[in-house]
Parts: structure tokens; C-alpha cells; sequence
């Protein structure tokens, strides 16, 4: 089977937006199977829409549309399908309470014109309910057999949707009689490159299981993916790579389950230990505690932390020494180590992280660059500090240093696994 | 004049990467007047390849291909467009030059042949000198006055050549007599479609300037565009509608500059009052902190911050009464307002958010069900506290938190600017 993305919007066109929705059909396709031959993006103009859906139904097996389905004007992604599919458009009495109920809990009390206009659905087609929005996805055939999906553009409503509701039904479509199983192997600490270069062999000599390598901030991802019969098949197919995998990378693999984040993966080695966690944040400002609690279930291992932006709150909250921040600087190591010990003192913690760096643009010297970041990390009385150098903006300077603030709570963790043993 | 980007690249269709070149592209075109139509991507097939460029030429007056340029067999850009133009490909001399020179100073001392691919030109084409790479770009004209670009596709390749050399080339060709000049209108508190609704007759009667609305997460932003013969009647153009604007939608208006974010309004209007601001979170758990803090100068209005996510952090370290946890729960309007005062006095801030609810997966009951959000605002003694339902997962929740929080401290800024007056 073959498939046509279709992104409609005039603000891609625009570039106010990256078409990040693009990418991750293509992989999902990808991963069932399915070959994306074309991406197209197409402004919210009716007649070169139409056009667009017209030719990719002429070449296409199945189209995946994106974006114009909200309740305003420039909104034709439903209506222009449902022209060149000469079929009208219904209300949707299910869609319609839907509606009604999501504004019902929301803080929107009053529901415009606009929105009713979201209940109507193309005559015949399936109806995919959206949990995260008043856009409902939408399923039609077109007479020749192409296969036409209409989902929300919002990553947030189209990415759950996708999951739960989409890939279920593509894989019935596609009527495949075996499946792809995967596993994502996971590394932090490995740069994209020498990943590359320490499995070209592997990538060289694949056929069943396949491997392909993903760079993402401050991990490389590597899927590997079996042709199987069955889930039990797939399992014992991939075995093999990914004991060589775990030969060659190590303590770098944090995890060989897709689902499965960093934050997620610490938050768990702490509940096995019986730990629990604090965090001193001074450049990252939170960040790194924001995304530890984004973990369900994290208030098990996590009760407090503290933002200790200026000096004086590293004094006064964290007990770091006066001297240390007029004779080493606030961005130094000996800061860093007072940091995590006067985080997991004041929280109580088994396990303490301190964040101080340079995060710019402003504020660096030849000794110590914007990017300069430490991290000191306590795990009961053993503390580990180290120095990174990031490149990049603000924002990516702090986002690589939470990553890495994480990674190395999560090798200090096993570390003390490795001396102790879980509890 | 209307443009169609086409990305070359199976890495694309597979999902390997994001397409961060079709937004740039898109943008800069837009800054330069040029209307992209479309942007298709197509991957390294040759019949695929033909088609795409085809049609492009039957619609549209200037193509844009990136990536395909590359030294290897499934390099194809080139080739397919000569094939397209019937014309030959032809080595030129001084791009054999210039390779010759790149290899020199770089580390790779050995050409390979595939290398000299990389010298062949389309035939009566421009080159254009790639600083970055050894593929350069080239600039030829089809036989029906169509222009076409052929751009390397790495973006450390592409950005430079596309500001220094391809800007010029296509100001020249565009024969450009004026430009573009917009602002963004940025809107808080008020949804998409209401947003919609109000400003309908503005959209159905827009001439010069037009107007045009992009729904964020929690924000709505309306580009407002003129097109004039210079900034300054751009400016003039613009400023009935903007002032229009204001009329409608009053304080949920935040700026006018597309640069500039909610963080960085609020910190400038608390630098503006000589205020300074901390934060106790519970559920978002430092992402309010690590928001403000992404601000360049924060440090200038925020000194230090807590994450108060067990009960006993919020009594110990914001001294929220015992009883008002037992009795009203975490999760509380009285406990938001305890925490904006604990928090306030704790970091002797002039300004504190308290921030308490529910994001879930579990946790949430009839009264308070999973999206109950209590905001608390502290400004020099008066206090606001405002109950928000959220919709989403856990992380659309917090984020969602993190966003009202800081539009209620702007609002609750604004509203002591009028009763006091800026310092």
C-alpha cells in the first residue's frame, strides 16, 4: 500500500509552523508497513485543495490529510474531500454531544456558531472520536477504493488519535497476516555519529531484523524492527540484535521500549531502590524537576525542590558556602557539589541533583563559555560532579542539560545498584 | 510571483528527519513577497522525481528543489531536472576548482570519483558558490520563463547560500517595487473560534492590510499585513486595524511583536514596575519557573522558586495551614492562595503564583475531576485565585497551567499598574 500525506495550512505555507505532524506519519507508515511516496502541503485555498486531493487520489492508495478541520472559515479540508467525493456533509448527532460535552467541562462556557460546524462529517464516512479536541477524525472510501483519512492538525489531538484510534483500523485495511514487531533501543551519552559508525556493519547486513537509527536531542534512538509472524516470533527474532546492541552500547541503552522516556526510566530505578529524589536547579529553572513530574506516579520518589537562580538563594535554601561562590563562581564545580548536597539535605533525599551553568546568550568568558554547565549529583553520600560543554541557543543549552542532568542521576543510580543491590 | 518548494530525500518520506528546510524556505519567501503554493516532498526515484518537477513548472513560477545534490548514485535532483529541461549536464570548471580547494582544506584528503559528480552542471545554468559544501546550487530558466533552484539540503549548507547569494538573485528577478510589513497580534484567554467570530467582518472584508489567525496552545495570534513600498507605510497601513484591534479585545491583547513571547511580556512588565516574582508549583512542577527563566535577564526579577509537590513541603516550606490541606485539600482554592502568600514571603518576592491541581492520569473525583487547576496570583498584598478545567493529558494539563498562570500574573500586573501606576 502506498500513501499520500497531505498537510493543509496556510500558516506551513507561511513557514510560522515546521510540519513536525509529516514526520511522524511518514514513521508511522513506516513502521506498518505502508510506503509514503509523496508529502504534499497545500494552503487552505478550495481549488488548489481539491486539486491536490484529486491527484493523490489518482496515484495514491491512501490518502492521510491533516490540519483545516477547526470550527473557522479558513477550515475547508472536510468540505473540499467531500466535493471531489461527490458526497455532502451530515451533521453527526454522536459528534454533536461530543461537543457539547467537552465544552461543558471546559472554561469556554459559551459555544460559538462556528463550532457546530466541527459535528459535520462526510455522508458515509467513519467517525474517529478526538479526546483531546472538538475536531473528530473522519474515514471515507472513495469509489475506486482509495482509502481517505481526515485527522486534526494539532500534534496533541492527532498523535493520541493516531495511536489508539488509526493504526488499529489501518492495520485491518492493510489485512496483514503477520506484523511488525519492534523494539526502540535507546542511548544517552553516544553521539549520532559514532553510533552510526559503531553499527554501519549491523545497518550493512540487515535483512530481517532491520535497524534504523534516530537522532533526537541528546539520545540516538536505533528501531529495530522484525517481520513476524506473530508478537512470540517477533520477540525471539529481534533477540539477537539486540544482545549485540547491548554488547556494544552498554550502560549508554536506558531502555529497549518505545514507550518508555528517560525521566520515565529514572523514576523508576528510584521507586526500585525505595529512593527518593531532589533537584537545586539554577539555569535550567525548573525544567529538569518539571520534567522528572511529568512522570504519573512521580510524587512517590519526588516531594519538593528548589529554583536557587541567585546566589543568595543558593546560601540561604541550600546552605552553599559564601566562599565557594566568591572564590570558585556560581558556575563551578565545587557550586555544583554544595548544590546536590544542600538539595538532598533540605529535602530529606536519597538522591539530589544540582544544575548550575551558563546558559547565555550573555554572561561567558574564555574559561568558562556560554554553555558551560555542571552538574553535581548525590546519591546517598556519594557524590559525582561533571563538567559539560553545550553548544547551541538558551533554550537548547538548558534542555541538554536537563537530559543530561537526568542521564547522569540514572548512571550514578546504577552505580549504587551495582555496590548495594536494589532494596 | 508563486512558488512550490520541492524536498528531494527518502529520509524524508521515511520519517528519519524533520523538514525544517520547507519552513525556512516558506518563510523567507514570504518576507520577500513570493507566495509558496505548494511544497511537496518526493524521494530519491527517478519517475517520481520528473513527475513532481513537471507539475510544479505547469503551476507555478518559481521552484525551489533542496537536497539530491549529494556525490552519491541516489543523487538524483540534477539529473532529473536536466532530463526535464532537456538539456545536458556539462562539467564546469571552476565547481571542479572549488571542490578541489574544499578537499584541500579539509580532512578528507582523498577524492573519490563520485565526488566529481558534483562539478557537473545543468547546461547555460548559473552556478552559485557553496562556502559550506561541495554541492553548489544552480539557477536555470525553463524554456517558459519557469525559474528554478537547486539547493544542497543540509541546512548549514542551504541557510548561508539562501541569505548571502539567493536572496539577491531572486530580489533581482522578482523586479520588486515594495514589501511586506506585518505585525502579530498576540491574544490570551480568549479561544480560536471566539477569536474567529469576533473578527469575522474584519477577515470577509480585508483588503490592505490582511489579517489572518494561528491558534497556539492557549494563545491565539492574528498576522496583520500590509503590503507597502517601504516599512514605513507598512506601519502606517497597519496601525487603523491593530488600534481596531485593541478596541475588541482589550487586555487579552499582550503584544503586538511577533518576537515577543507571554514569558518574556511578563518579565518585562515586572523589570517595568521593579518587581520581583518567584513561584510555588505543585503539578507543573518547576515548567511555570522554567518558562520565566527562559527569558535572557530573568535573573534581573526572579531570584528563587519552589516545587512544593507532597503536602508537607507546601506546610514546611510555604507554611499552608495543616487545616487547610485536611480540610479544603491539596488541590484548593484556599491552598492556591496559601501557597501564592507562602511563596511571596518565603522569597520576599513582590509578585508569587501559587500553583495546585490535578493533572492526572488519576487522582480526580465528580467534584474535582482531572484537569481542576487553582491558580493563586500574590501582587503586593492582593491576592487572586482563579479555577481553571483543563482538557488533555497530563502533559497538555500542566502546560496548559503553566500558560494561565503566567496570563493571570500579566492580568493581575496590568491591574496594579492602574491603581499604582508604574514605579
Amino acid at each position: 500500500m502506498t500513501a499520500e500525506l497531505i498537510s493543509v495550512g496556510t500558516e506551513l505555507l507561511m513557514g510560522n509552523i515546521v510540519n513536525t505532524n509529516a514526520r511522524y506519519l511518514s514513521e508511522k507508515c513506516a513502521e506498518l508497513g505502508i510506503s509514503v511516496y509523496y508529502q504534499v502541503t497545500v494552503g487552505d485555498n478550495p481549488v488548489r485543495l481539491k486539486n491536490t486531493i484529486r491527484t493523490a487520489i489518482g496515484r495514491s492508495d491512501l490518502l492521510i490529510l491533516t490540519g483545516g478541520l477547526g470550527p473557522t472559515e479558513d477550515d475547508l479540508t472536510k468540505e473540499m474531500t467531500a466535493e471531489v467525493l461527490e458526497r455532502e456533509l451530515v451533521e453527526d448527532a454522536h459528534t454533536r454531544e461530543r461537543i457539547e460535552e467537552y465544552f461543558r467541562n471546559s472554561n469556554h462556557k459559551v459555544i460559538s456558531k462556528n463550532n457546530w460546524k466541527q459535528a459535520l462529517i462526510i455522508e458515509g464516512c467513519q467517525v474517529i472520536d478526538n479526546d483531546n479536541g472538538t475536531a473528530p477524525g473522519l474515514y471515507a472510501e472513495a469509489s475506486d477504493g482509495v482509502k481517505i483519512l481526515l485527522l486534526p492538525g494539532p500534534p496533541n489531538e492527532l498523535i493520541p488519535m493516531f495511536e489508539k484510534k488509526v493504526v488499529p483500523l489501518l492495520m485491518e485495511q492493510c489485512g496483514r497476516d503477520g506484523l511488525l514487531y519492534s523494539n526502540m533501543v535507546k542511548i544517552c551519552g553516544v553521539g549520532e555519529s559514532m553510533v552510526e559508525t559503531m553499527i554501519k556493519d549491523l545497518i550493512d547486513n540487515q535483512t530481517n531484523p532491520t535497524i534504523a537509527p534516530y537522532a533526537k536531542t541528546g539520545e540516538v534512538h536505533l528501531r529495530v524492527t522484525a517481520r513476524a509472524k506473530d508478537e512470540e516470533e517477533g520477540r525471539r527474532l529481534n533477540a539477537p540484535l539486540l544482545a549485540e546492541l547491548q554488547n556494544r552500547f552498554g550502560d549508554n541503552i536506558f531502555t529497549i521500549r518505545e514507550e518508555e522516556t528517560l525521566e520515565e526510566h529514572v523514576i523508576a530505578r528510584l521507586k526500585r531502590l525505595g529512593f527518593t529524589a531532589t533537584a537545586a536547579e539554577s539555569c535550567t529553572g525548573g525544567l529538569f524537576s518539571g520534567r522528572l513530574i511529568n512522570v504519573p506516579g512521580a510524587s512517590a520518589v519526588y516531594n519538593c525542590g528548589m529554583i536557587t537562580y541567585a546566589n543568595e538563594a543558593k546560601e540561604k535554601y541550600l546552605g552553599v558556602n559564601h566562599e565557594t561562590l566568591v572564590e570558585c563562581g556560581a558556575v563551578s564545580e565545587q557550586t555544583a557539589r554544595e548544590m546536590a548536597i544542600g538539595a538532598a539535605k533540605a529535602a530529606d533525599a536519597d538522591a539530589a541533583v544540582g544544575i548550575t551553568g551558563l546558559a547565555g546568550p550573555d554572561g561567558g568568558s574564555a574559561e568558562k563559555p556560554v554553555g558551560t554547565v555542571y552538574v553535581g549529583c548525590y546519591v546517598r553520600g556519594t557524590i559525582t560532579v561533571k563538567r559539560y560543554q553545550f553548544k547551541g541557543n538558551r533554550e537548547k543549552i538548558r534542555t541538554l542539560s536537563v537530559q543530561n542532568a537526568l542521564d547522569l542521576l540514572r548512571r550514578c543510580l546504577i552505580e549504587y545498584e551495582r555496590e548495594h543491590g536494589a532494596s
